[in-house]
């Protein structure tokens, strides 16, 4: 694996281009001035159309290329949600405290800093060159460290292997397993070097009060899949009882990190779109377009790779990972193929992508299998989407919880025969024979196993008695004569069969895509290493086309606005820069700010209407009439031709107008 | 004014027409199988494409149009913004408190409630009739109410003369009015006639803790327009200074109701789409663009005339109003006529849409204007959009507390020369004189004004030495020679001028929008008056186009399969029909969707390639080729077209074949 690189190869400068991006408001620290807070962050201009672009693809290409059932729930949640869903026992990072100075660590990612500095310390110590690799192998999440020394110590090679095995499976240890490794290799403050409590658990979820009495405990979700999972009902109504079927939401979650940190890539307030998948869990999960993707071929690094501590992908069609039951099943591999099309399509380089399977530890315990689409920026490997099978999980416990029929109920092609044993109760005996407690009393019955049941009718039939066990009623054991109960061995036939769908969930943080995206098109110019480029692909660039006249003459300016308005009403965003600066200062700025196309009028366009186009990323530039301009940069802007496209079909223009 | 109506001007039916929009799933209540939390909905699939429709063209309207720019802002904010903005001491209901049943009550709602009743009450006394047009006058909020039972008992007429003007003024009455009033008028549970505590203000903002130690408080926003203010010196950045410019924003707000009703009307969490539009107060707000919209008629509902308790309202166009200086300024008036045309594009009745001027109570202290689009609707006018002018008021708090310039600096065409009193400190001398005290001394002689200023200088000139009160300095007094301080009148060339811009802000709440805009499309046809019918505009409706096969014939599947995909490519959302269901019935699912057109595939189409186009309005078809049908599609759904203009160009359809 590479150290972090721009576009064009070279070393990535983050600090240089997150001052670029910031300059250029595509991004800010909220409140900055009150002083910020951390894990708060507001999209400028380019940032906000750049985040609509990208929404705007991601609904063309899931919810309306499969008719997905695209739906808009509530942010804040009642409590009991939460607690049915296992949020509020389990959605927690581990946090250590320093009892003396009142600081909170996240524990997984102390423990992680201070291996990899002692690390470093050794190497240093054996004379080995630090190389940038390993930065990003393991420092996954951090920046801001706590640790701000690199110790100069040599550690006996066991200790080295034990510390690297350690970091490869960072991610699977819980509370209890990063307290003992906390404890075992000595781990404190770095700052004061002060001793930490175990950890405890920090849950994630930001509480609020619903209502005037405050007594309506609710939530910020955490995730806007429960929403999902509640209108599950309804949702398979809208349908008109078809399955499979998906559903779809964008909008914003929120999680109270311990300590955010890496800009825009662990926030506390962040913008998903998720997609919840309802498949017959007897289908063998299989997807009717299975075969449309199966060619498709992925980065995989799988779950034994890891476990033995090592990080090498292989590339493979995901028909052959199916097949091969690497994925567990075809509805899971349609996604994840969907995903890097999707990625792809938006600009991420391909080579910054893999698929990371989770390890046992991090799924959690119902799911089925679950991968990770992650990117490579200068954090290092950062998840973007994640892509789970969750089982029936939530559409079960939700049922259970609240009643409500989560369920689909089919036609059979054939009718189920099924042989059970049937109880029949004489109800008009029933009553009389044991008063308010007769309801008691019958469910009990009722609520016997086929086993039971078996055990009784034998006994009925050997003793003309039964006694059953009633808590509550009498001593507890109630005796049931024959007059009272038959047990018989019948056959029933069932024409509906009633099932509860699993869920596959791809599930999209837009704001990590969007900052590793920035970092994926981001490049210099050899030799004008002080200005930046965002080369973002046309259908996702925050603006599609600069307009610029050449000079402020005023013969160029209702023609300025007139194109404008024109491009304007078919739809394409375009900005005027008519400030009095040089042309090529102007289109600098534009690199900065991603545009991806310029026109230039100039004074051939007062004579016969023609204007140039410049395309960012090549800085050429040709020339065609109005109308030959506006379609190419339609078909540029749809992504149905390339600049390579135009430059065939239009006369590349080398004049001198655009000199700085 | 007239009863609620559906579209065909028939008394609207609202529990029919929402029962409707429920089983369409336009919207549902949140987290109805734990039986809900008031306030709170969730949008399905035809309710969130609708509002994404909506949102697309606001967008277009107004941030495209005027290259405003748009932000996307935490919704999380720290409790220090909301103390300086106001909103921790001043963003409150006024609530009441039944002491015995711990019932909470909203006073103004509770206060309109009670009078209305008696005022009904009295009707029956005086054997009138009553009229449904006071239900819309003046039950603006109220659904779900409070008072069961109406009380025939005739009034007096000074009584009910009294009432009516209280009812007309209700929204301008803050707390201990409303207390005086309850007082006055015997207000008590209308359940149980117990007492209640005097109105106590409930902050609505919903409160959290940010970050682990739980020692920052925060809240949900309750408005957009706190993350645009604290933006504003970047936004002005990025402008490249220009002024004035205005900057947008869609996203959630949140306000914890007291008790929410109304439906979509009063909820805890909504969408909102807010501009700020900053201007130089010193401009006269004077707007480019008004000559474009100064004849479009607004109907305006003004202050005085709701002051004199009546509701009519003038119609004039906004260029009058904004002259007679009815409307404050012209920046102001040309966003209430900007309004009024996005209302209008998105299928508003203009019949139901009125501008009204705030009262004095209701504008904030700072506001120089105010006025709200109302929508009528079963509920009565709902505020739907305001539109007012914040002064400088944000801007200047927000800068005052962090000490960040929010200020625009301007070359001054001409140098402004300012007479003034300046002094001048020995600053030598001062130390040695002061020690600890030097910089206190020094701030508070700079802080005098320049009164105070003019007769210090008099008297230093008399007797060489003054005396400045600062507090904490000896014994409050401190005497200084003229070898210290010297005070002259100069004159000052100031080339750059500073200032705090004014902000008009139209904002919209998009979910009573979007609910208002149903319930003025609704209709049903006559004799079929079980079936309901959404005519929106085709720009915002839901889906496009329904796409029916006749029958199941299997020669129809590649054909509806293929148009299907085509229509989607050129970004026409659809649906496939391929149900066993007559045509007849799947249309009519779909008029009750609003699903503005419909494509048929019959047997015709398998011979010759040709399809009919229906339109749900008027059920008539056309009948032409596939790109005929497309074109005429994209022509009506981009709003260039009308089903008119179609008719006269495409030869219509009477065939049998959509005949339930």
């Amino acid at each position: 694996m590479a150290t972090a690189t721009t576009r064009s190869g070279k070393p990535l400068d983050r600090p240089v281009m997150e001052s670029m991006l910031r300059r250029r408001m595509f991004y800010t620290p909220a409140y900055e001035i009150y002083g910020g807070v951390s894990g708060l962050f507001d999209y400028g201009p380019p940032g906000c159309s750049l985040q609509a672009n990208i929404i705007d693809l991601w609904r063309k290409h899931f919810v309306l290329e499969e008719d997905m059932l695209e739906v808009d729930c509530s942010v804040l949640t009642p409590h009991e949600v939460f607690k049915t869903s296992g949020h509020v026992d389990k959605f927690a990072d581990w946090m250590c405290k320093d009892p003396k100075t009142g600081e909170i660590f996240r524990a997984d990612h102390l423990v992680e800093e201070v291996l990899e500095a002692r690390l470093k310390g050794d190497k240093e110590a054996r004379g080995q060159k630090i190389e940038e690799k390993e930065e990003e192998d393991c420092n996954k999440k951090n920046k801001k460290k706590k640790v701000k020394e690199i110790k100069v110590v040599k550690l006996d090679d066991a200790t080295v292997q034990e510390y690297e095995e350690v970091l490869a499976k960072i991610d699977n240890y819980d509370g209890p397993e990063l307290g003992m490794l906390i404890n075992k290799y000595g781990i404190k403050n770095p700052a004061t070097n002060g001793d930490l409590e175990p950890p405890i658990a920090f849950n994630l979820m930001f509480q609020t009060a619903i209502g005037p009495s405050g007594n309506l405990a609710g939530y910020l979700r955490p995730e806007t899949a429960q929403g999902q999972f509640l209108n599950f009902a309804k949702l398979l109504e809208f349908n008109q009882q078809a399955m499979p079927f998906a559903s779809a939401s964008i909008g914003k979650s929120y999680r109270n990190e311990i300590s955010p940190r890496s800009g825009l890539l662990r926030v506390r307030e962040f913008l998903m779109a998720e997609i919840e998948h309802f498949v017959d869990p007897e289908s063998g999960k299989k997807h009717s377009r299975f075969h449309e993707v199966k060619d498709v071929e992925l980065r995989l690094l799988n779950r034994e790779t890891q476990l033995s501590g090592r990080t090498e992908v292989e590339t493979m069609p995901i028909g052959k990972a199916v097949e091969i039951g690497l994925v567990d099943n075809e509805t899971l591999g349609y996604f994840l193929a969907r995903i890097k099309l999707f990625l792809e399509k938006i600009g991420v380089d391909q080579s910054k992508l893999r698929f990371r399977q989770h390890m046992a530890n991090e799924m959690a315990h119902y799911a089925a299998d679950c991968w990770d689409a992650e990117l490579l920026t200068s954090y290092g490997w950062i998840e973007c989407v994640g892509c789970a099978d969750r089982s029936a999980y939530d559409l079960s416990v939700h049922a259970k919880k609240t009643g409500a029929p989560l369920v689909v109920r089919q036609t059979r092609a054939e009718p189920l025969k099924i042989e059970e044993w049937q109880i029949d109760l004489d109800k008009k005996k029933f009553g009389p024979r044991f008063k308010k407690d007769g309801k008691t009393v019958e469910a009990a019955v009722l609520a016997l196993t086929q086993e039971q049941r078996e055990t009784f009718a034998g006994q009925l039939k050997a003793n003309g008695k039964i006694v059953v066990e009633v808590p509550g009623v009498a001593d507890g054991n109630v005796e049931l004569g024959s007059d009272l109960v038959t047990i018989e061995k019948r056959t029933r036939v069932e024409n509906t069969r009633e099932y509860i769908p699993n869920v596959i969930e791809p599930s999209f943080g837009i704001g990590r895509i969007l900052y590793s995206l920035m970092e994926h098109v981001y490049w210099t110019r050899e030799g004008d290493e002080a200005r930046g480029i965002l080369s973002f692909p046309p259908p996702v660039a925050p603006t599609k086309v600069l307009l610029v006249p050449l000079s402020t003459n005023p013969e160029f300016t209702p023609i300025v606005r007139r194109l404008s308005h024109y491009l304007r009403s078919v739809g394409i965003s375009n900005r005027v820069d008519d400030s009095s600066a040089s042309i090529g200062k102007r289109y600098a700025r534009n690199d900065e700010l991603g545009t991806a196309l310029g026109i230039t009028v100039d004074f051939q366009t007062v004579k016969d209407g023609s204007v140039t186009l410049r395309d960012r990323d090549t800085t050429k530039q040709v020339r065609g009439s109005e109308e030959q301009i506006v379609d190419a940069i339609k078909k540029l802007v749809d992504g149905q031709e390339t600049w390579a496209d135009v430059l065939k079909r239009l006369p590349e223009y080398e004049g001198q107008q655009n000199v700085d």
